[in-house]
This record gives structure tokens, C-alpha cells and sequence, in this order.
């Protein structure tokens, strides 16, 4: 699958020449990531949480403890919806209306099952710290029975999607370009500070590789 | 009002010692920034897209064009909940169950009307524009009656609310600190670039201050 088909639920409908529902930029889009936000009903009323999140194809996995109220409204829906967005700047125009942001934001839609085998759960949490930062998982403490056995897992099955990207300057009214106003571009850019060891951390022992390598890509 | 009280809709479940109500808390976390998840029901469906926002005292406005699917539904449903969070760092910890991030994420969940009047309008579209950046509203093109006649402008009063903050170190399980395993915080935070000039501006056209004055605020 190239492209999600368009459907009542996926389809931009303001700014649509901004949309894409290609799966390639989608997945881009979610793995510069690994925050999300995942939407659903509670009492009859929408809300939303941030959630981290790992991808692996078209699946998406998220955990928590086994009484995680969120989690247990996913499964018993059997659907979610999870958007994740990057602000990349503000568009500074020369009239109010046409100010906006850079951005990119993808909107899933999918399926929702509780992972129950032991060994799916934990390639799922590996999945999720692989999001979060590459090559940690087999440089920490084992997972044992009893921590899974307290984590819940669920995949969302992705079944259509769409994104949004803006990434050009400003765009005003003709008859405003001739206007005395500076209007122009700031760029906004999420970064790592240098890495902070924990209290409990001996002096000779060095930051490991992986660690500085998250710095060094995500420093200012 | 300095504690939202608590509800089954607020009450915070999981982790409540990172809990807070307090009104003005939860008001320094909406103005950290101006980009909130509005959640809300389409075709029996939880999602939220994210929207920039305004913020004054217990008042969060919204606007778009008068076809706007979310805004129309929101307005329909006379309620909405909005979630706003600020990622403040990585948390690697000796054990993958422990791996965390720092945080502050606020959500507010309210009543809501369509902002009919002219005046009260453009009071909330310079709330709007202040929130992203300030002092800026009266240096552009003044809002026109067509500008303003094509614009929804939604108010949510905020009933309730809820946040989490967690800005600590490590918190391992107590036989893990023993491990020869590095743990620590990685730093994450939002900057700005310097600003770039629209292509229409004359290279005579200084910056104004206001926008120097958000780069210098917010630069690395």
C-alpha cells in the first residue's frame, strides 16, 4: 500500500492542498517522534492524553499498568485514533489571519487489540524504547515475569490516515505585499541538552555511546 | 478559584502524586505555550487535532473558518476538552519499565460557545495572536469587516481541569541501583532559530523588536 484510500473519517477537508495520505511520509512523520496524542471517549465526552508511543509497520504500540483507564476504554472500543504533530515554525504575516505555523501532524485511525503473549509484549516494548531513543534495550536491566505480567499492551492496527505538512513562507493577501510590515519566518526546532547522569551514578562511569549519539543528533 | 475541584472527569488516576488542580499552575503551563489538542466526536469517533489557542483568565479561544468540521462540532456539542503538554526530557532508567520523560501537560475540559459579536471577535483573535507571540497584533494590517464576517471564533470557559507535571530524576527499583547500568536525564526543550524574512521584504526593513525579542526569549 502506497496511499491510505480517502474516507469520510481521513479526508482533510480545510487547507486540503496541504494533505497527504502517503503512507511513506506518514510513517516519517511518526517516527521523528515517539509522543502522540490518543483520543477517546469517556462518560460520552472526546479527550485526549500524550502517550509515548513505538511504530513497527503499520502497527503502533502502546503500555501501561494493567488499570490504566485510557487502555482499557481502547480495548473494549476495538478503535483509536492518535495524532502527532512537529511544529517547525511561525509564520509571521503581514494581516492577522494569514499568521499560521510550519508543521507536520499525522492523524491515524485503526483497530485496537490487548497483546497477551509474553513474547509479543516484550518485542513491543522494545519497539517502544527503539522510538524513544535507538539501542538502549539491550544495555539496561532485563525485563522480568513479574513486570510484564503488571503492563498492559495494546497495538493499534493503522487502517487509514492522514497528514498534514506546511513548509513554505508566508502567503498574503496581493494588496498587502506593498504594505511597510515585516512579515517573515521563525523557526521552531525541538533539541537535547547534554545528558545529565542519575545521582546514583559513580563518576568513572562514561555516558554510553547510545546516549551521546541521541545528543549529538538532537543538540542545538 | 485557586483548585479546580475534583470529578470522575478530572480526577487524575495514574501517578496522582504528579497530580495537581491548582488553577495557576495549570494557567503557567497554557502559557508556556499556544498549541492545544482539542479533542472531540466525529461519526462516534474520539480524535483531536491540534489548534493553536488563546488563553485569558478562565477563557480559551479558538477560530477558523466559518466551515470548520471541529469547530462547527464543538459548538454543536456546547463542550470540548483541550490537553496542552511541554516534553521537558528523556528519563533513561537502569530497567525499561522505569523509562519515563519530564513533562508538564495540562488538560481542561469545558463548555462552549460560538463568539458572535464583531468586538468581542477581534478581542479574541488578538488574544490568539498574543499567546504566540507578543506585541504583535498592532504593528500588522488592522482585521477587516469581509476578514472578520469569514472567521468562527469559539470561546471554552473552562469548568474543570486537571494536570501532571513530573520534573525529577531517575526512580529506580531499589535493587537496581546497584547495576553497572548508566541512567540519567537528557534535557529536551523548544527553541527558536533566528528569524527569516519574507522574500517580499526589502533588505532595508529591519526586524522589529517584538520578533527579535521572541528569538532572544526563546533561542537555544
Amino acid at each position: 500500500m502506497k496511499e491510505y484510500s480517502k474516507s469520510k473519517l481521513n479526508r482533510v477537508k480545510r487547507g486540503n492542498k496541504r494533505a497527504t495520505y502517503d503512507v511513506e511520509k506518514i510513517n516519517t512523520i511518526l517516527d521523528a517522534g515517539f509522543l502522540g496524542y490518543v483520543s477517546y471517549i469517556y462518560d460520552g465526552k472526546a479527550l485526549c492524553l500524550p502517550m509515548g508511543y513505538g511504530r513497527k509497520d503499520n502497527k503502533i504500540y502502546l503500555h501501561g499498568s494493567n488499570a490504566n483507564r485510557m487502555l482499557l476504554t481502547l480495548i473494549e472500543a476495538k478503535e483509536m485514533s492518535m495524532t502527532v504533530t512537529h511544529l517547525d515554525g511561525l509564520v509571521l504575516a503581514r494581516s492577522g489571519l494569514h499568521h499560521s505555523v510550519n508543521y507536520r501532524s499525522a492523524t491515524l485511525f485503526g483497530t485496537v487489540r490487548k497483546v497477551e503473549n509474553d513474547t509479543d509484549k516484550e518485542a513491543a516494548l522494545v519497539c517502544f524504547m527503539e522510538q524513544m531513543i535507538e539501542n538502549r534495550w539491550d544495555e539496561i536491566r532485563p525485563i522480568n515475569q513479574k513486570e510484564l505480567d503488571r503492563t498492559l499492551v495494546v497495538e493499534m492496527t493503522i487502517e487509514t490516515a492522514s497528514a498534514k505538512i506546511r513548509d513554505v513562507g508566508v502567503e498574503d493577501e496581493p494588496e498587502d505585499y506593498d504594505l511597510d510590515i515585516w512579515a517573515g519566518i521563525v523557526p521552531i526546532r525541538q533539541i537535547a541538552d547534554y545528558p545529565i547522569s542519575d545521582k546514583g551514578i559513580s563518576e568513572n562511569m562514561k555516558i554510553p555511546e547510545h546516549v551521546l549519539e541521541y545528543y549529538v543528533i538532537n543538540k542545538s
